[in-house]
C-alpha cells in the first residue's frame, strides 16, 4: 500500500491519507505540489471541498522566515493571549498553520488557475532550496509571491511523527520518501451530513476512483523503517559515533 | 433589485453579487452570517468551490484589536517588506484579510457543521458589538474562539465605497442596509475552465436557482442615496452645522 502510494504521488496521482481514528479520523486528499495543475486544484475542491493547503518541511520555511502563525500571533498579536490558547484543541496540540500566499501572476488568487500557479511555483522554489541554493532564497520567494494570498502554507514539524502525526506531516514524508519536492499540496474530504467524510466512505470514493487509500500509520510505519535503516547503516559505517549519531538522529530530522 | 437582494439577505437566502467589470468580475455567494447554517455552508463549497470568509466592519475590529493581516505583517513578519507588497495586485490596492479563527467548540474546524457555528457564533458576538456591548467583548472572543482556524476574517473598510469597492464591503454594507448584524459570509464562484465564473454563467446559475444576482454598482447607487439622504436629513434639521457635518460624513461612515 504504502509503496502504491508513493508510485501515485510520483505520478502526480492523488493519494487518499486516513490520519487516524484517535486524531481527526479525516481523510485528506493529497497530492505532490510539483505535479499540481488547475484539473487537480479542480479536483481537490469538487472531491475533498475542505481547505487547499500547500505543505513545507521546517527546514525551508526557516530559509524562508516563514513562521508556525500560531506562535506568530502569540508574540505580535496585541490580543489577548488566550485567543492563541490552543490547549483545547480536540484532536492535536497544535495547528500547522504558517502564512497564507499567491503567486505575483495570479490576478485574484483563487481561480484554479491562479492557486494551481500558487503552489506548484511554490513547490519549485521549495525544490532549489532543499537541494541547497539557498542563496537569495527569500528574493526570489518575495519576487514570486504575496502575502497574504489564497494558498495556506501549512509546516510539516521537524522529526515528523515524533513530533505531530497530521496530515501536514503525513504527506510531506511521503513526498520526501518518495523522492520528490518535499511539499504536498492537500484538501480534507467533507461528507454532505455537515461532518467529515467517515474512513468507510472516503474508502468507497478511493475503489470507485481508482485511487490508493492509505492508514497514517502504515506511513509512520515505514517512516519507523527508515529511522532504523539509517541507525544500522550507521552502525555499518562506523560504529564508534553511533551512540552520538543516534542522539542527534532524536532531535533532526 | 436592491430591494430584493436586501429581502433576501434578510430572510437567509443567499445572494449573488458580481463586483464589477473593472475590478475582479466576480461573483461571490453572499449569505448573512447571523442567518448561516451547516446547509448553507455546503450550499457555499459546492456552488462557490473558493475561499469561505466571515466579514466584519473595521469599527467591530478595532474594539476586538483584530488588524488587516497586510499591516501586521509588514509591522511584524521578519521577511523583506517586499513580501507585503501588494502594488501589483492586478484588481485592488490592499486586501481585506484580517486573521482566521474557529470557534472552541469545532472539532477539526472545517467540516460543514464546524464553519458554521464558527461563522453564526463570530455573528452573535459582532451583534453584541455593534449594539454597544463593547465591556468584556475581547474576553468573549478569546473565551469562544480560536486563532488561527477555518474561517477567514475580512475586513470591509470604513467609509466603504470611498476606500473600497470588494466584496467585503459590498455585503457588509448591504448587510447594514438590510438591519441586520453587519457581517456576510460568502464565497467565490469558480468555473470549471479554471477562471471563475462570469458574469453571464454566475446570472444563469442565479435564475436557475431563483437566487437575486445584484451588481456591485447598484449597491454603491444605494450607498450613494443614502449618504445624500443623511446630508439632506441633517441640512433639514440644522442648516447652520451642515457644512461641518459634511465634512465629519467625509472620512466616517
Amino acid at each position: 500500500m504504502i509503496d502504491d502510494a508513493i508510485r501515485d504521488l510520483r505520478s502526480g496521482k492523488p493519494v487518499l491519507i486516513f490520519d487516524s481514528a484517535k486524531r481527526e479520523g479525516e481523510t485528506d486528499i493529497v497530492i505532490a505540489s510539483q505535479h499540481i495543475t488547475s484539473e487537480k486544484i479542480r479536483f481537490m475542491r469538487k472531491n475533498g471541498g475542505g481547505l487547499i493547503c500547500t505543505t513545507l518541511r521546517e527546514s525551508e520555511a526557516r530559509v524562508l522566515g516563514l513562521p508556525f502563525i500560531e506562535d506568530f500571533y502569540r508574540d505580535n498579536l496585541k490580543i489577548e493571549k488566550r485567543a492563541m490558547d490552543t490547549s483545547d484543541m480536540k484532536y492535536d496540540k497544535n495547528s500547522s498553520f504558517s502564512v497564507t500566499i499567491n503567486h505575483r501572476k495570479t490576478f485574484t488568487g483563487i481561480s484554479d488557475n491562479d492557486r494551481s500557479l500558487t503552489a506548484s511555483a511554490f513547490a519549485e522554489l521549495l525544490g532549489e532550496i532543499s537541494s541547497g541554493k539557498t542563496d537569495g532564497a527569500v528574493g526570489r520567494f518575495v519576487e514570486n509571491f504575496r502575502i497574504p494570498g489564497h494558498i495556506s502554507l501549512i509546516i510539516a514539524r521537524e522529526g515528523y511523527f515524533r513530533r505531530r502525526r497530521g496530515h501536514t506531516e503525513l504527506g510531506t514524508y511521503l513526498s520526501e520518501a518518495a523522492g520528490l519536492i518535499p511539499s504536498v499540496t492537500l484538501v480534507e474530504m467533507l461528507d454532505d451530513n455537515g461532518l467529515s467524510l467517515n474512513r468507510e466512505k472516503a474508502m468507497r470514493f478511493a475503489s470507485e476512483n481508482s485511487l490508493t487509500f492509505i492508514d497514517g500509520e502504515s506511513i509512520i510505519q515505514r517512516w519507523n523503517n527508515d529511522q532504523s535503516d539509517g541507525h544500522r547503516s550507521v552502525r555499518h559505517t562506523s560504529s564508534g559515533t553511533s551512540a552520538l549519531l543516534e542522539g542527534i538522529q532524536e532531535v533532526g530530522r
